[in-house]
């Protein structure tokens, strides 16, 4: 009976994301050039979506066939491979309807902010729920449903599912976070600094493909790995909690699960109030205390090992100081963004200095607490209770990742308000959005990076555990030593923590190339076309093709390399990839927040001066602060969130991969 | 009668050192002005050594009293106390023969290239080998003399000698630091990039700072810095040397050190030829070739194990490969600085982001270097194999010192001809000797990190052992785990990890702050005095105080950081304190070769594009090359160097403290 929860709960979500999104369509889309516009970016993002799968679709019949193989000569169970797809396929679902209902759902804002400002906030919010719901959905839905069919053997298949997630992900973080600033860079270096036209400008040839990259970055790349993180972390409880005493400890975090998306979806009704970023935090809050009694009830009549509960509040609070301290480091109304808008004033250099220094000093509090965090979920329940926190810390996922995916929709709608010229006050109100939406997004950046930290942290403790009982069946004469003392942990270690350096140098590296592509390609139009001259008009898709095509060919060494050298280190000496699982992650959490805060400080910089402090538009300052923007944004949209998928894919990847390791263990 | 051994190679390094010296004062300085200019530089260097000794002495005095209390209520033993004073006084006397020679060398190189570009060569390279031998000579004097003295308590005293270096080492590289940048930045900015004057030129009232800055930087810093790494190589083998079983273990490091002495000065007589860049070469070639032969003639003689004998090949051979990859990744004569000067062409934005990709790529060979030769080092002889191959990297440090110091003296000569208005061929031949040196330079510091990385390697397995073995005997019920699975490592790991990121932040941020009171100064100076116009004559000492003030009053926190940090982890927990300890040499190591590559690079981008490709000086790329040069100035010069210095000190002050934590375990 108790495994019907998380099936309705699952259930109860995917229901209220197409409900969501069927109220969607019935807005209004607006006046024709809004729609035309809307459609534009919607078949923008489809035909990348399209071209993207092809490459995955590749991916994951390889590796399915290679996991079958596999399960004939180790201990791979056969379903590993059934899962991966179906993993694969529930990720690939979730990202396909979020950005079906978010690249329409532009227009639709744009044309409710008409009305007033909160009428497109609620077009926003719930074409982000829709995505929220979805992930949430498909996500609890796909994990409940292998738990209840094969019980207690479920834990290891569902490791596939995960690696499915996890790799779909990859490609969709990878692959999307180098199209979207590929784009933007294009468009703007050519439009807004060589042309000087406006941002958003419908003359830009670039323009679409910039606002097609928000959608595929920021709504299918986060929600893919958000996606990974809730699946990772609820997997790597079940197969913890198969190791230890505690009564009904491998539903447990199913139902967790469960508890989590009914306060989601109930908290939606708090999304009101006359301040848009009001009305989502809201949501927010009521949705985490709602979750925390809800918990709480569902542990006093399951079990009543309120060290459980602990674990779980411990990781939810975790993510919240994460997000604060997030919000802290980039908002612009803070000191850190200010100071380098004054370092600005100096000149470029010392912009793009202070904006290191920054984002340096801020992995203090997301490493410190997250450190704690751990800490003291494994005094409560041992491994179980660190994976219970990863489980806790994304229970309201449903609602947070539908307050980061409201983001790019009004960063849409602003772009349409301006290129379908609804004037002066809808653009105020359609910004009014887009600034929270900045906010908001920024926040969930933090949080995402966080919850693939402590997501990391479960899965490699979950592989400790499952070597060490595999290795005492199979092979009971080697000693795991994984020891700081053995050399070969420690080689893994440092390669481990160099990983994420190669990873993000290979990212930034394509932006740049692809971006080279796509600045000559607008210079062209510009020239050729006679575009500002009135004569001629843009061709989008020849700029949509080049960020697809530049997008798809960077993305496949960067993620080969990310399941190959976790697979080739383990078949080399498993204590080296535990070495390197450990290392990656330390410095994959570091890096992300780093290049994340430092990109959202500098970005926020500019805006800051751009609101008419330290000269203006314009003015020394703002050139300075142009330049680290620049630098900033492939930072915190391409490298720093790709890295989330790293460490979480490295992890699972050792985790399906474990039989095989065992087998050449010598 | 083998105790003689290193005494005599310490002490005819010595003697060897004074000998330069003293062949050195004999040179003609030149005429007047050099003379004049050549004091300025002297006296604001010793003014600057004279203020952070009073700081030093502060410090020296609070800790050797600390360690005395504790001496009587754990087992740290009392002459550890003594040893750390000892330690930092050798490593203060070291650094101050070496600035006090190559502050007046300078002038010395300047009229000697008049001669002839080999004639200023061998006077430069000489002022270095003074640097060289008098720390390599006290180095091991120092640790030889209490080996003799305290026999098989040495070790454990010698930790205190270490820690003594180390202080020193600190204050040098982020006072230094801090100092040479703010100063240069001050220079620069105002004198180069605002009133248009050149380089070097001597109505600039920063430039006397600046060149002092080379000094007590690269000099000074340099040398403290490799002092320590030296003799805390050699304790740590010491200390191991005394666990393991083979024949003369612990004198065996010893041996070793003083046949590398010897190799390096027999090698001396190698530095020529007509290219001065070849003359080096063969210098640093002949030396090691030399020392592979002497040590296993040393090995065959003594033990005939010859384990010992390839791990420190596999250390001498793991410092060539990081020389190399550094002088390939910086060099303007290879791709990636030629790419980054490219991307100059299209802005700073680009310009900034591919000098981070290169720095990101360039961590790949060191850190894989480092790792295979520790897991190598550790096949042939466990632990003690690793010590060993941080000795036999260090092993001709005479000469390679002597090659690194070289650098700042050539760039002070080439100040000196510009301020002296020596002539265009003067200049040029100067210049030329200064392009060696940037080049040698560069080198020097990637071996300086790797150097850094893997003493602080041996110094953490020095710790394990010390830190069991001290378990068993006092507190045999508590069971050390250093596994991967203690949620107390692992937090220690993450926090370790972020250290270097933080201390970064801290030294970033001080160059800042310094630089914008130089900055301000500089321009009143200019403006109030007229010097352009011909009226007045510049105030360097005042630019001197500004720069000597600001670096000392900011080295303070990050040093106490250092020193602090690691002995509240390891009075929490010491398994934290490992894994600390782990976490932090990775990232050091990381970060470390990331800011000095990055560094490099974009200056030998800049230095491309002023050679006259890409348009040259004054074009738009060359205006980006200058963005990416003042980013990469603090990053390569303070930022950097001082990683090497925090994961080094962390290890040994933990080794230092370890009788304080195991008393406190619980």
């Amino acid at each position: 009976m108790l495994e019907l929860v998380p099936l309705l709960g699952g259930g109860a979500a995917i229901i209220l994301s197409l409900f969501l999104a069927y109220y969607l369509s019935r807005k209004p889309r607006g006046n024709k050039k809004m729609e035309e516009i809307s459609d534009y970016i919607h078949k923008g993002a489809l035909a990348f979506l399209k071209e993207e799968y092809k490459i995955i679709a590749v991916f994951v019949i390889v590796i399915s066939i290679l996991l079958l193989l596999l399960s004939h000569y180790t201990d791979i169970p056969y379903e590993t491979s059934i899962a991966f797809i179906v993993g694969a396929f529930f990720s690939a679902l979730a990202g396909n309807i979020g950005m079906r209902i978010a690249t329409k759902a532009n227009a639709r804002a744009a044309q409710a902010s008409r009305k007033g400002i909160l009428d497109g906030l609620m077009i926003a919010f719930s074409s982000g729920a829709v995505m929220g719901m979805a992930v949430v959905g498909l996500g609890l839905l796909g994990v409940a449903t292998f738990y209840v069919v094969y019980g207690g053997r479920a834990a290891g298949i569902l490791f596939g599912f995960g690696f499915g997630a996890s790799s779909i992900a990859l490609f969709a973080r990878v692959g999307g976070g180098i199209y979207t600033k590929s784009a933007d860079i294009g468009a703007d270096l050519v439009g807004k600094v060589e042309e000087g036209i406006p941002e958003d400008d419908p003359r830009n040839p670039a323009v679409i493909a910039d606002n097609v990259g928000d959608n595929v970055g920021d709504v299918a790349g986060m929600g893919a790995d958000l996606f990974e993180s809730y699946v990772d972390s609820i997997i790597s409880a079940i197969s913890l909690g198969a190791l230890v005493s505690y009564a009904y400890s491998q539903i447990y975090p199913l139902l967790i699960a469960a508890v989590g998306i009914f306060s989601s979806m109930i908290a939606m009704v708090f999304v009101r109030s006359k301040n848009p970023y009001a009305a989502l935090r809201n949501g927010l809050f009521g949705a985490a205390i709602l979750f925390i009694i809800f918990a709480f009830i569902t542990t006093y009549m399951l079990n009543k090992e309120y060290g459980l509960f602990y674990s779980i509040v411990v990781g939810l609070i975790d993510g919240l100081i994460i997000g604060i301290s997030t919000e802290y480091f980039t908002s612009h109304q803070r000191k850190p963004a200010r100071k380098i808008a004054e370092a600005a004033k100096r000149g470029a250099a010392t912009n793009i200095l202070e904006g290191m220094s920054v984002g340096m000093i801020s992995t203090a509090i997301p490493i410190i607490s997250t450190a704690i965090a751990m800490v003291i979920a494994h005094e409560f329940a041992n491994f179980y209770g660190v994976a219970l926190a990863a489980v806790g810390m994304l229970s309201t996922l449903g609602i947070s990742l539908a307050t980061d995916c409201y983001g790019p929709v009004a960063d849409n709608a602003a772009g349409i308000s301006e290129m379908a010229e609804l004037g002066e006050e809808i653009r105020r109100r359609t910004e009014e959005l887009d600034a929270v939406g900045n906010t908001t997004a920024a926040m969930g950046k933090g949080f995402a990076i966080g919850s693939a930290a402590i997501t990391a942290l479960a899965l490699i403790f979950t592989f400790f555990e499952k070597a060490t009982r595999l290795l005492e069946k199979t092979n009971p004469n080697y000693h795991l030593n994984i020891s700081l003392t053995n050399p070969y942990l420690m080689a893994g270690l440092f390669m481990g923590a160099m990983l994420p350096f190669i990873f993000s140098a290979l990212t930034l590296g394509a932006v740049g190339r692809t971006a080279e592509k796509m600045v000559d390609e607008v210079r062209r139009q510009f020239k050729e076309y006679k575009i500002l001259e009135g004569k001629g008009k843009p061709d989008y898709e020849q700029c949509i093709r080049i960020a697809t095509k530049g997008a798809l060919k960077e993305m496949v060494l960067p993620s080969l390399l990310a399941v190959i050298v976790p697979i080739a280190m383990g078949i080399w000496k498993i204590e080296a990839l535990i070495g390197l699982l450990a290392g990656s992650t330390a410095t994959g959490f570091l890096l992300a927040i780093f290049l994340a805060n430092a990109g959202g400080a500098w970005d926020n910089a500019k805006k800051y001066i751009e609101e008419g402090n330290l000269g203006g538009k314009g003015s020394f300052a703002h050139k300075s602060a142009v330049v680290g923007d620049t630098v900033g944004d492939p930072c915190k949209d391409t490298a720093g969130p790709s890295l989330n998928i790293l460490i979480k894919l490295m992890s699972i990847v050792s985790l399906v991969f474990l039989p095989l390791f065992i087998k050449l263990v010598h």
